[in-house]
């Protein structure tokens, strides 16, 4: 018997199904009326995913896809020190697609809003030839004048800040290049491959890190930088610094264990700056405060460089490749949607 | 000269364009904190539009695509008696897509934000085979338990109340059949088809017919009921009467001025109730309350029914097409997406 398709089932009986995903009290009307901020401050971001360019059936299931759609867009809302209250998804479908794989996609995200916190609170769902995940998410976070210190924006580094990252970098791209039959050496697969194909499928946002943070913060403290990792980690510390107005130095890099046996140093390093995809936070606060929270987060975070004039800096970051040996990044890999041919890994 | 594409600005060079279409203050971090609720509960709305589905070059220039994209959004926000604060944009698009074409999207974006309120805060811009708009619309909506009659919802009509709609329903129907040149006569067009192609480019959020509301009704009302009539006259009054567990009574219709005399009495009707994409309010309020409406709001409004107990009444909705002769409306006639043949018009 073939698969119940979205054309057998139409629009209303595909909403129908939908619900059973979302909060029942909030969707249903032209929009929703959301509680919960308690006087907070709404924040909110968008994220888009498209069939064959950010995702593909070769190598994520659809409910690993729901998932990641949700996570980027929470990651995005820990990067500015927000609490996750909830989502929109505006979905784009081809009639052929499977009513299986719909619902597979929303238990993704319903899976991963379990995890972190928020709800799905309406959306749209229509026709088209291609399939497209449009996530907005809405957070909250402190809004009076004296808990400003709570938003972590891109522009507060400063000189002598130390810079602190959540996890391994370069562990999503691994996971990509596996996945993709694309692995570069003929080697039988490392032990690690499972946790990097887990990177890539089920990113973490590190709203972890952020409730140590505020632990570990005062509401005097000045307020500190960051964004997440998701262009790479190249691309945030290149924004931070320039956000900043600052140069930035990489004492060393978060290259994830066994990555380096397994592709070769240079290949590493590559995927560790510039493979994206990982939704790790990176950080600029003061080094006391640094030292604390990554004591605080055991080994699931690190130091690996400073925040530094940009008058002491020929370029905006440099980094360590060997001891002793500097080398310039001067600019961001970051990914090209556009463009015809792309240097990097695909998004 | 060829024209400037996508694919030769890449992401990056697309995206420093696009800013100046955004408020600078909001935009440029992993999310945007949002000010301005003073205390009101957010409203948030999703709507997605594909290429070829909900719009074309054929029928509507970039600037009016991108006018309607934020207008249908903003009538979702009107419809539950919300002020817009904020848009987010998730864009998809073809590398080969001219970068005026997508300049000029803003601009009709920016147009229609600068006429109604709310400002774009941020969004996301990817590649994709088909051009896909995805915006969400953020607006407040009084949040304290006392103010709570505010809100506009579809549940809360009650047998008695008056129907009263804003503006007339189908002229955007009437508007894009004559840009699809699938006009129904050989006749000449009849002088009112400029403001049926508006109707259809240029939609109008009802925040008017808000407004007005806000000064007649007293904190202690009881909350009227609503919505917008984006999917049709006759999926909102049958969306109304099934919400609120009752039947509703059509006394006459909202037919444009000049549409009988343009195309015929039957399909001026068949598009009035089932043509879609007008943008209106429906609303269920107490007869007073509802004269009083009509009057403050002139000619832009109109008592065309009743909600009346489900028992009695065979069907869910009736409505009178000539003078004592009454006809059931079984169904709304909405618009299938995923139907591989549409009974009605293209959505």
């Amino acid at each position: 018997m073939d698969a119940l398709r979205l054309a057998d089932l139409g629009e209303a009986g595909l909403l129908a199904r939908l619900f059973a995903f979302c909060d029942r009290t909030l969707v249903g009307d032209d929009a929703a009326v959301l509680t919960g901020l308690a006087g907070r401050s709404p924040v909110v971001t968008t994220d888009v995913l498209v069939d064959g360019v950010h995702f593909s059936d070769r190598t994520t299931p659809p409910h690993a896809i729901g998932w990641r759609a949700i996570a980027a867009n929470l990651s995005d809302l820990a990067a500015m020190g927000a609490e996750p209250i909830a989502v929109t998804v505006g979905l784009s479908l081809p009639g052929t697609v499977a009513i299986d794989w719909v619902e597979a996609l929303y238990g993704g995200m319903a899976d991963c809003l379990g995890k972190f916190g928020g709800v799905i609170v309406g959306g749209d769902v229509t026709r088209s030839p291609v399939a497209v995940v449009a996530i907005t998410a809405i957070g909250a976070v402190a809004a009076d004048d004296s808990d400003h210190f709570q938003i972590i924006r891109r522009d507060t580094a400063q000189a002598g800040d130390a810079i602190v990252v959540t996890g391994a970098h370069g562990a999503s791209r691994a996971g990509l290049a596996w996945l993709l039959a694309d692995w570069p050496t003929p080697d039988a697969p490392p032990r690690e491959i499972s946790d990097w194909i887990a990177a890539h499928q089920y990113p973490q946002p590190r709203f972890d890190a952020i409730a140590q943070l505020d632990r570990l913060r005062a509401r005097d403290d000045r307020p500190i930088a960051g964004m997440d990792s998701s262009d790479g980690l190249a691309d945030a510390v290149v924004q931070l610094a320039r956000s900043s107005g600052l140069a930035a130095r990489l004492d060393r890099l978060p290259i994830p264990a066994g990555l380096v046996a397994a592709v070769g140093l240079e290949r590493a390093i590559d995927w560790t700056l510039y493979g994206g995809e990982d939704f790790e936070l990176v950080l600029c606060l003061p080094p006391e405060l640094a030292d604390r929270l990554v004591r605080s987060l055991g080994g699931a975070a690190a130091l690996i460089g400073q925040m530094i004039d940009r008058a002491d800096s020929g370029t905006i970051v440099t980094w360590q490749s060997a001891p002793g040996r500097w080398s310039a990044l001067t600019q961001a890999q970051g990914f090209q949607h556009f463009a015809v041919e792309s240097t990097t890994a695909p998004p």
